[in-house]
């Protein structure tokens, strides 16, 4: 059975597991303390070309979400999201746990629009009983979007620029950044750094055992944030294990090679489907690829392929996705493209 | 300076503060302990035609609505409510403090449709993802809703059902209740405590000097309830202070005397308002009148009358707001349509 | 019957009655924009020598307790208090609810020795293992204690330099603060204003129908804290209702004439008991008396006058609390010390 | 330089690399659903001899506490805990973080007596005031506890009848499981599933990269348990990666082996430790030693030695702790008892 599920499949690059067994009984520091801890911070901090960026590693996407979101907002304050932003649809709840609510915005193919955001925050500001509401506090982007879209330089800066008028400190889930980075090589991660005052570079997703690093880039790590991580019941004991991860994919570029892998694969798949004349639910660079087709056919297709069934948007058709990874192989494709 | 702002702005009910000052010195027990709390709960029981409701007396709307749902929801739950209403808009975050997310669907004039209702829980259970997705756990209307409108029998039969069908319990927003029962008397206190699971008589709005009623109508309030309400910071010592004002309220039907002048004397408004040719906003049978003005007339308009300025809805239009109260005198309305 | 049992059993000081009486019908702006909240906080600002005092209405004790100490602690930080503090021991975990922990030492008849609160909060910081534990962020006491007795300055004084060393601020329970003014003259308002951050003037407990005023002393009201007190569910529409209380409390001495009465009425108890050879589980200078007795004897003491059971402490004795109040009579006392 | 700083400082037993390399492609499903989910569950069901067992694997200790804890209670509820106990004095205050309060009684080289238990449990439904105070509605112990010692089978009894006496279920934290096995092989891992309602077998401190298996035991598993663990944040997508090391851990005994060799070592330092004329602080069966020491001895001791300075005692004297684990080599051993 061929699988294009998702992108959390797989165990590791090879280069990972090889360097975990090679210091298997090097004693290290506890939490955040061992020197692979400020091994891979540095890597990071020359990766995105911001030397006194904060880095803290942690174990999943909600988590980090939940935390960041959480210590940046003050208590009576909310994140702007859109409505598919995975902190408003996808994580049972996580952000409201924490006492915040989500504000939400229109979503545009995954993506915000700066127009529209200044727009809520303008209302907000202007509303006579603005002390009963919400305070938009921060903004919550994903890039790539959960629609696997991507914010052009353009898009980032004006959303950037509502962020600095009402200052709202302006926050990326870089879950599947990796693939970001591959599909647009206009936008780096100094770029991102710039952009942002925090975003967390995925390694769940793009080629790490678990974990995500987590990076505040204006000297703006909440204070004490050890303690809270700890209090969210997410602080490590062998924060090293994490550690090494990226002091690994952030040696000869392995980070940004696992997200070109994905995207080619993708590539490939999309060009196949284009052909065979799949309609597209949505134009996607990187390496989701979201195909409308009857419910029928989908199910068929679901003996040979294991796919993600996306939505069911009636008239008996359905949207269903599929996924490539840092380690989807050619031969996966081949087979793929010859079951389409 | 006429005031037509709110209705919360004058005390209480004549009588009421004759029964406080009549029972100053009688020795009550304290909490819910005291036996006026017992009277007043059986005249409401009386009066709903509910010989087994639960009834628990608080303080203020935000408070009562913040408890109802987080302990009629499980902790993974989130409450639906349309956009308007007053849970998601204007309580400052209130029920995401205590850990429960908002789920919305649009509203109708402040309603919502029962239809919409059911395509979004079903939805949820239909999708995938749904144990990453918060399950929508109870439902949220307000009756009059936030515009002043009310829902038809039909239309509660309607959300009652689909609450029946998934099983979420059907919780109503009673702030202006009396003005709901005046202007619409086809639906009794009895109807609503039968459509509903819990419900709230309110009285900070409806004449009392301050205090809520809510009401647990199938034997069904959250075990431990008392110490919840504590736990919340919500327990009055002086329950009783509460519960002597429903006494008196529901006592010769003052609760829906007060709902009656309220609704009387908005009905000359907008009589008036009719025969000048306003624009209304929306149509609402109650003591609240949404009017679509110039803002030039506004202002001036603002020199005479205290109203609500509700939106700016752009074409320097705006929509403001008059609202009527239990104790609003004809010679204010008089002074009222003259000024228009 | 007689009842001893509470300081909250009787509604209000008739002058409380008569002004909402004389006011019922005046317009007030909602929360806590009427002309009255302005001029209660005048009047206590002036009682408390304490010009930038910042005064909020709320209604209860534990609400305030709630709100004060989750507004002015970090979210990492927890509240250092006794083991028979309010917070700690009668609020059904109305902190923790918040998210804060709160730190307990030892109690010495209901009060805190700063000797051990210094050593406390030094073994902390001096802990390796100190950012895995919670950070003690602010010190509650209350004054009287939960047990009626006083702090003098001197201890006042201690506990606030070690406040003052360790930047906690100093929050200061004044449940029954008119009886802890009545019974320590040298003691004033304007002295509390001076020693703590934050206090608040009981009002349910010392003659008001209900409420408390929360005052910040050092310009440390919590940013934004409207929205927070709404947040938590505890906002007065009808703000005024508890402002107007505290503007006749604070008028010719009200509220401290109350709390003189109740201290008085529990002296001649207290002499009476004496003389009779009670023993007293802990000696209290304010309007609570402690008395230890053969279970036998406390029960066969039931059946004429209602007090409170304080605890079973073994070989068949108990301590029973009698509480005198603003509104306890001469004749009252007169019949207790007849039967006792 | 020596270390026996603590047990999480190397990475995992080798059989865990290898089994992780083998499989690296082979591709699983996301969150619990893999088959190594299933496989290590149906593991740890033999290995505690409880075919009904549900087993949850989380990523660390603070975290599966905080969870267990909090889905257990209700919210109205707290958990008694010894005041050395995990939960109550080193995790940042996670429990009370969701909303919880640590109820605390006192530690016996840290354990629990159950006298004292029922004592304070018997005590709070004797007060009048219970429905104001946090209800115990559950017993969380560690086996090993926080000083390394360890409860007998007639200590862990006795709690477990309090336990059904007043219906708490009894939760046992497992952070040392392993140690606790191979200390005293006459408690098995289905004496703790018989005597517990929930217990987590450690795994980071046990041989682990990271991670722990949270079981319960009785049937009891909170209803949705995998949302409210993403909820929390604490969903890892990858659950397999934890799953596989437990299923590597649980065949031939790998886990008990590892456990074996932390005690084994640890006897032998502390034979040393005795034969020298040290003074131990606690008598502890397991991985932990206690030594108490001059200061002036400590400080010259680590500059050879790493370990964890546990307590300042007063009078130039500490507490000093040495760690063994599953990894610790004789050579290690050998050379801290010639430095000692």
């Amino acid at each position: 059975m061929l699988s294009f599920v998702n992108d959390y499949c797989e165990g590791a690059h090879q280069e990972i597991l090889e360097k975990l067994t090679e210091i298997n009984f090097e004693k290290q520091a506890g939490y955040m303390g061992s020197r692979y801890c400020e091994s891979a911070a540095e890597k990071i901090r020359a990766a995105i070309s911001c030397p006194n960026a904060e880095v803290f590693f942690l174990t999943g996407g909600t988590q980090t979400n939940q935390l960041a979101i959480d210590t940046l907002l003050k208590p009576y304050e909310g994140v702007v999201a859109t409505r598919t932003g995975h902190v408003e649809a996808h994580e049972s709840g996580a952000i409201e746990f924490t006492g915040h609510k989500v504000l939400t915005i229109p979503s545009h193919n995954g993506k915000m629009d700066a127009g529209e955001l200044h727009e809520y925050v303008k209302k907000y500001y202007g509303d006579e009983s603005w002390d009963h509401i919400v305070t938009p506090g921060m903004v919550y982007i994903s890039q790539p979007t959960e629609l696997g879209t991507l914010y052009t330089r353009e898009e980032l800066a004006a959303i950037r620029k509502v962020c600095d008028e009402y200052r709202m400190p302006l926050y990326m889930d870089g879950a599947r950044l990796a693939e970001a980075l591959a599909a647009d090589e206009t936008l780096t991660l100094s770029d991102y750094a710039l952009l942002t005052d925090a975003f967390y570079i995925g390694g769940t997703k793009c080629g790490a055992l678990f974990g995500e690093a987590l990076v505040f880039t204006k000297g703006n790590m909440p204070e004490r944030f050890l303690s809270r991580v700890k209090q969210h019941g997410a602080l490590l004991a062998k924060g090293w294990i994490v550690a090494v991860q990226y002091d690994v994919m952030f040696t000869d570029d392995l980070y940004i090679r696992g997200g070109r892998n994905a995207v080619e694969k993708a590539a490939v798949i999309k060009k196949a489907l284009k052909e065979k004349g799949y309609e597209f639910y949505v134009d996607s660079p990187t390496n989701q690829i979201f195909v409308v087709m009857d419910k029928s056919r989908a199910e068929a297709l679901s003996e040979k392929v294991n796919y993600t069934l996306w939505e069911d948007i009636g008239d008996s058709r359905v949207v269903i996705r599929f996924v490539t990874s840092w380690a989807t192989g050619e031969a996966d494709v081949k087979a793929l493209t010859e079951v389409l």
